[in-house]
């Protein structure tokens, strides 16, 4: 059996808890996780406040093998992502001389003032997360990942620090629409994951276009044989339904 | 000063988890509770696994006035919902008799098989939410309100139970468009939010069609005099700035 990898994800904005903007990062975040193989355990979104930030931190950074953070490394007031990792960790913080150093070739001195020279701003001990491209550089302390809240530039972040990534067995999975009602299939779907328990069964309702409920049937396993096995049973299963939906 | 209700959030799925399904229902219920007048402090994603949403469970509803969770409550093994909170609560849970039979009504006795009954198990204590067009219904007990996952039906279930929650002063905001990338703002901006305490005053950079990058300033407050003071210093401060993007 290979090595289980997981991961939780800190999502810090008050903005997404206003309703006012919609985060687009946990989901690009999960699918990216699983493609490497290192599976997302919990997510937790908390507000632009110290000890939300840290709590959800030291939590989440002793109970999995790697934390993902999104938002609050800006120049603003109200980023403080950067100070409250250092306080989790019980690290220093200070102005990075790698940063700075990169911010002084890109402004003039009158345009690096004091907020632009807080996103320089780094935990003791922590790597960078940079590129040309990107202005206010991320970073990994332990194992927590630092990124920026704008998707694109977390996007760009991920690909940067993947490679860095331990990762583990990925998880392998198939779906079959089912053509009947999740309450149709749901005693056999039940007998068909107790037989096969190295596999993960979900079934997922949806209305199609047409305003028919549908169904989709998802099994997931490392282990390809085991994965096939199970689908295997879900369709004979599913060939055998008599419904009318 | 008015009073101030709080909430959280459990989405409950492992489909969230694995990214094959993208969440829509937490920026929906926040922008909901933000116009009911309720605060939404934090949001968790758990796995479709009892102890993962007990924990959440018990922890968000002694904190907060309101939980809202969405997920697990059809008619499939993996939906377990309606036993976690009756487990976090310490209370029985059993079919309720009438979601029994009004299944009876709507469906042949050949159809009402243990999948769907399922669906009719509701923990002691609680009361229903549901509608003639809602098929499961969803519930509230205690604190706790208990929805499906498909974003359509949990609107509807927010629709009714929303006339059965206690809320507080609405928390009101105006926003405006800077002109300006965040680090130029960034330093006066701070300024005015610490002139303007019982304000909350965000900034949230974004890249506009054109590619030219900008940031949007948005003022918090429940008190509409003071939202427009903090705001008028934000206005001043903006037309005051001489940058070039």
């Amino acid at each position: 059996m290979s090595e289980i990898v997981t991961a939780g994800i800190v999502v810090i904005g008050d903005e997404i808890l206003s309703g006012r903007t919609k985060d687009k990062n946990i989901g690009f975040i999960a699918e990216y996780l699983t493609n490497l193989g290192i599976d997302l355990k919990e997510v937790r979104v908390v507000a632009d406040e110290e000890p939300a930030i840290v709590e959800a931190l030291n939590t989440l950074r002793a109970r999995y093998d790697y934390v993902f953070t999104t938002g609050g490394i800006g120049p603003t007031h109200d980023d403080i992502t950067a100070d409250a990792v250092a306080k989790a960790f019980g690290v220093g913080i200070d102005h990075h001389p790698d940063v700075v150093a990169r911010f002084r070739q890109r402004y003039a001195e009158a345009d690096l003032n004091e907020a632009r020279l807080r996103m320089a701003r780094i935990p003791h001990g922590a790597e960078l997360i940079e590129s040309a491209t990107i202005l206010a550089p991320g970073f990994k302390l332990g194992n927590v990942v630092v990124m920026a809240g704008v998707p694109s530039i977390m996007q760009a972040m991920m690909d940067i620090v993947a490679p860095r990534l331990r990762s583990g067995a990925r998880m392998l999975s198939d779906s079959v629409s089912a053509n009947a009602r999740e309450g149709d299939i749901g005693t056999p779907l039940r007998a068909i994951q107790e037989a096969h328990p190295e596999t993960s069964i979900g079934s997922y309702p949806f209305i199609e276009d047409s305003g028919r409920p549908n169904t989709n049937v998802v099994v997931r396993s490392r282990d390809p044989e085991k994965l096939k096995a199970a689908m295997d049973d879900v369709k004979a299963m599913l060939a055998g339904l008599n419904v009318v939906r």
